[in-house]
């Protein structure tokens, strides 16, 4: 059985260091394949699993003496704080010391440091960052949620293909549908970079491309593989963690206004908030930062020790699908076929 | 008293002859300050209009022999389709004959016989699609909704100049305040378009610039004028819409599953659902489409008779208040200013 060494970032996240620390030391009580190293201050993070049962042989603990703050200009960040929980983490990786990485800090570090300290596979343009949506049917992942808001064509297209290889096989969702994020489903509509990447999306035989997809049918479910710009698909997650959020306070506040309404509304909250509550986002742990030499997984800076266990234990199933090598196979296919035509005179 | 002539087209929508005219004939009974022109395949009109009572005197219809379907390419069906109702009501705009029109028929077409037919007021660089959206606070206007999508920096700055002009008249918001949607509140965040916009929101004297908005932020009232491009006001329409439905359709089935949960479920049903409803985009009649020398209201495809009333009498509002002479005011002070900056060699 092979050992996954996961990284996880002790100081990143509302509720640093205690639901990191924790949420590690739930996933590598549960699964044995998994070896932990917590990197951040070691008194606190000691303090924390002092009072935990735990398989001490597995978890290792790295004192980091820096840490990066949400509000600080990431490039300067990662070239100053050396000895920061993130850059740690991001060398680990680099070195081959750790074979993933879990972080609930700053995305603009993280992103960073995905880029310049554990560098992109070959044929990569950009690593876009991929975050898995709950819907009606499942869910979806959307990509790219964060990392290239001014995007272009040739990257959409290595988006697509990534996720797909991502929900393929990370998910089990076998030949994924891929959509990409329009504003009608007419071969008309969209804006520049849109109406470029659709003839790419159409031509690319590794994908199971279905066309374009309306932001309205997303949450029904409308793809396995949505594609999109970082500032669009910013805009996708946070509307409907918006939307999600008013309208439950909405109708909680409605349930109280009248007096049927009011004992229904005793009796049903739960149920409401439940029903609710498959639709959060958050309990799908963190959104993998794709096309990187060794995995980087962004958790959501709300996480809970729920959303940490389940952002390690993705790692696992990142590893043990080799999802990177796959990635790498297509990025080298997809050169070779443009070698080819070039050297056929196209 | 003034006399508000609204031409509204008979034929568009997924509801049309019947919702539109009889939204037309509620508005014109209720406002006597109204004069309608029913515009479509008479017939059918006729027998609608002949089951109801209203101020005969006040209503005209007038045939057209066209129609321009959903589906059409909307440059050529606006040069083919003259005798259709959207060219006869852009028509009727552009001569002077109707003070504004209302119309659920395509989109595309809508905009570009605005553009083409009825032409924008001088200084006016593109017009822009203003959507209200419910909130929690009240409503904001999403301004570009639908006719830009790859757009510039100085569009957008007028867009947040015609929509505070808008909120503030329309609505009666005293210097409402405007924001740009973007990924983050930080300086340094956003795409290019973005980025390069913030400096000139900033400068301008006439608006209340409060900065970024976040979607997330939006269904919670953030800003009064949330100011895009119409690609990314799209995604947070339809998300709203899309996020809206799903989750109501989820609650519901939730709260049938258990049986608290179900006896609660009838209680509160219709609480909820009252809830919701008052979220509800559809209730606000239609988007005006700003910067044309006549009012041009685009109403949503599924809109009912209620919807198409208020659309009616929104362009009574616009009009009362000159908003079109105050957007005119505003653009040639903004010409001064730019010659006068000329003049003195910046």
């Amino acid at each position: 059985m092979d050992i996954i060494r996961v990284a996880v970032d002790a100081m990143g996240g509302d509720h640093a260091p205690e639901a990191p620390v924790r949420g590690a030391i739930e996933a590598v009580t549960e699964n044995e394949q998994l070896r932990i190293i917590l990197l951040g201050d070691e008194p606190a993070i000691r303090s924390i699993i002092g009072t935990l049962h735990y398989p001490e042989d597995r978890v290792t603990v790295q004192h980091c003496t820096e840490r990066i703050e949400m509000a600080e200009p990431p490039v300067a960040a990662i070239q100053k704080k050396k000895d920061s929980s993130i850059v740690r983490g991001m060398m680990m990786l680099r070195r081959g010391e750790a074979d993933a990485f879990v972080s609930a800090g700053s995305t603009g570090a993280v992103l960073v440091g995905g880029q310049v300290l554990v560098g992109r596979i070959r044929g990569v343009e950009r690593p876009p960052l991929g975050a898995l949506m709950p819907t009606e049917k499942g869910m979806s992942l959307l990509i790219d949620c964060g990392a290239n808001v001014d995007a272009r064509p040739a990257w959409l297209l290595q988006f697509a293909e990534m996720g797909s290889i991502y929900v393929e096989h990370a998910l089990g969702i076998p030949h994924p549908t891929v959509g990409i994020l329009n504003i009608g489903a007419e071969e008309e509509k969209g804006n520049a970079l849109v109406k470029e990447t659709i003839p790419l999306l159409k031509e690319c035989g590794s994908i199971n491309f279905i066309g374009s997809v309306e932001a309205r049918d997303i949450p029904a479910g409308a793809a396995d593989v949505i594609v999109t710009d970082a500032f669009s698909g910013n805009i996708v997650m946070k509307m409907y963690e918006g939307t999600a959020t008013t309208i439950y306070r909405i109708a909680k506040n409605g349930l109280k206004k009248s007096v049927p309404g009011m004992l229904g509304g005793l009796l049903a909250k739960g149920t409401l908030k439940k029903a609710l509550k498959d639709f959060d986002a958050s309990k799908y742990g963190g959104a993998p930062l794709l096309g990187l030499k060794g995995l980087v997984v962004k958790a959501h800076g709300s996480s809970q020790d729920t959303e940490f266990r389940i952002a390690v234990n993705q790692c696992g199933i990142f590893y043990r699908e080799n999802i990177n090598g796959l990635i790498k196979e297509r990025m080298e296919a997809e050169s070779a076929k443009i070698r080819a035509l070039k050297q056929n005179g196209n």
